[in-house]
């Protein structure tokens, strides 16, 4: 096997999509949007993309396996046409994250791919009550159309830059001279984060045109506020109460 | 030295073998069962694969070094041609890993091997009575060959996955076209582990057509025994009485 | 992108130029003295290097990304033509080290660099009242030359040698056969240390022949100061009194 | 930068020498005496290498660099040619370590070296009185000749076998058909052991047929001995006897 292979299982025709990256990160925002996506929308597998760098491992399901790789998944809605890429595991050295940034971005021009939208998210430190999603760009230009969407852009943040394959997407696709952002809804941090990865979705698709139902999202948001109250309880051996009317409404 | 090096030490005829892997892993138990079979039945050393992804290491027996390796042994018995791939290394590497797969599957397609059987245990966190074994394909037939010889499947296990070289055998084999499954024995994962390697080994000659004898097996498996009794009463003050009727029958 | 790319941003006549590096290190002494120059004299980012081997990752200013790199100012003042290196990140990898030294050094030999200056600072684990400057040359002529601008030449030091970038532009410098010294300020190497930037600067700038102000650097200083007179009170439990008359004069 | 660079510093006639490597490791017993016979006797720096899974750093010496590499110095005595290997470091990366172990005998090779000795140390975990010296061989008949010598030859020992450049000589060598030799001093494995690199060269130079004084070494075993008896005094309060008729009489 080569550092990186490309294996084509389908063939879509697709004009000038968006590349949607969604891979595992903090709070596994990004992974957790990417697989809603491909969950509410129909998709095709188009493109698998395995790598020497990945972890050495083959995941089973029902007792098949299936090598490490990334997924590439084509999506055409009314407005649009989108690659959505999405997997379990980011390089696991420094040459191979820069080596498979590099084959997405081959795949996303041969493709004929006009901007990339990596998702993520930032932590905060603490819990959130307004999830506010946080842009970073390649060009001014992609900059200012997302802050007329609500996308918010501060001096500073976020303070360590953007690592990994999201990062990568913005610096390598802006040398090419495919436009790119990311991003990045707010998070605590500390858990898998499903509100944040709707509040994510909600700026994508006004800016890239779709509309998907947010239910699954919601009640895997709920789960974890339960999983998070049940903690609380724990620490502090008091109960506290449910509150219902303090229910996220995404 | 290249990355990898075979070295050829026999020439064996050999009709369409099967490869059988057991390099060190959870409770040693592909390892033991592989070593076991070379004891049990007569083989020939035929090929020693060297690789700068092994460790910088020789080991010594009786004054004499070696250097890291693995070792492929030939084995001929009525019903079956085997290939037996052990060794007392994993790459050191993720490049390694994947590459080493590859030098092992090459060496059983030029041999003409039609199938691959890496053996493995799957650890459970806790003592075992009953040593199932479960089973990953790279193909659904091979799972439905394999569940007729008692092999479970379950939906979500191993749940981390397989890793190493067992797991890139099954997903690079399988991207080659190479059917191959992995036998993996439950075992609490904190001793190396006789018994499940036993329990391996009972379904493998099943699913090959061979047969060996479990006595040596046994006896180790009784001094691992010894040694848990030996912890349990260190840890609990008093000594357990050595039960001999509950002791494992193979 | 390859191992190593080299994106030419301007083209600037120089004659002779030195090399002056200073990317993070012991008490960021080397690059807040590199820094420095570029704030207060006027300068030109004539190279990126982007590498492989630096962290996958991009800075994000006001929104916009910038991937990681390295980067080359040229700087010209009466008597000297300066290249400045600075840069946020040392490579990721012992291989990346060298193989990035060697780019530095191929960019410096292309515009003509006839010595290299190495910044840094050496750590002495005491809180430092005389900031001396130690002193490393590739050859004997330049130790001498820098003795009479009042670099330390001491016998063992610094005891663990030189790391990372510097220690290699001499190394390698050196095996080229380009004149390399480096400057290290004395430091605690608990803190950020301007005092020790400012003591590099007032060598270098004798040597190479140009003035900079060191307002700035002292006003960073005196930042410094307070927090380590804070972090004392804390400790100590009762305040320290700022004692203006014994602040450091740079 | 190559991955690996030979500098041929001087150039000596030498008849069918053997190379004797002692580069850091256990008890630093191996880079003590290879040090003591360079002091010993005279000696010629005959070639450097240098590699990028070097250390990235440079020694400091009187305020002048050496890029990290190792060295090999020509030593002619009455009964034989000797090249001696020595240096600071090991490789960084396992591929680094064959790397090196490959061009080390690329070397010797092209020098005519008929035999290598690796010399290092073997931890026992406890104080030593007889200094054992271990052996490990290439071949059967190295093994006899060293018995000949007193090297001992245990079953299983040194039971985690040799890592590192000594272990890949003898494992690289051997399969070259270079015969190589690893003289293994035992040491407590906590401390630099002068007196365990004596045991090994009093060995080595019956072999190899050679003599040099131990006065030197002696005189470190002593001063470690002092270490050691002030350590024992901290950790018991009270003081122990110097006990001269005790001192070891290399």
């Amino acid at each position: 096997m080569d550092d990186f292979e490309i294996e084509q299982t389908d063939e879509v025709p697709l004009e000038e999509p968006v590349l949607i990256e969604g891979l595992p990160g903090v709070g596994h925002v990004g992974k957790l949007a990417a697989e809603h996506l491909l969950e509410e929308l129909d998709s095709q597998l188009i493109r698998r993309v395995y790598s020497q760098h990945f972890p050495p491992q083959v995941s089973v399901d029902e007792g098949i396996t299936q090598l490490a790789c990334a997924e590439i998944h084509a999506v055409t809605v009314e407005d649009a046409d989108m690659l959505v890429l999405t997997g379990d595991h980011q390089a696991q050295d420094t040459v191979g994250h820069y080596g498979l940034a590099d084959v997405f971005l081959d795949v996303a021009e041969e493709l004929g791919t006009k901007q990339v939208y990596a998702l993520g998210g930032v932590p905060t430190g603490e819990l959130i009550e307004e999830y506010d999603v946080i842009g970073a760009a390649s060009t001014e230009s992609i900059r200012e159309e997302l802050e007329s969407f609500g996308v918010a852009f501060r001096g500073d943040e976020p303070a360590g830059g953007i690592v990994g394959i999201s990062g990568l997407l913005l610096g390598l696709g802006g040398r090419r001279g495919i436009p790119a952002a990311c991003l990045m809804g707010e998070t605590s941090g500390y858990l898998v984060d499903p509100k944040s990865a709707q509040a994510v979705l909600e700026i994508l698709q006004e800016v890239v045109g779709f509309e998907v139902d947010f239910g699954s999202l919601e009640d895997r948001a709920e789960e974890m506020e339960e999983v998070v109250r049940k903690i609380q309880e724990m620490e502090q051996g008091t109960p506290t109460p449910s509150d219902e009317d303090l229910r996220y409404i995404g």
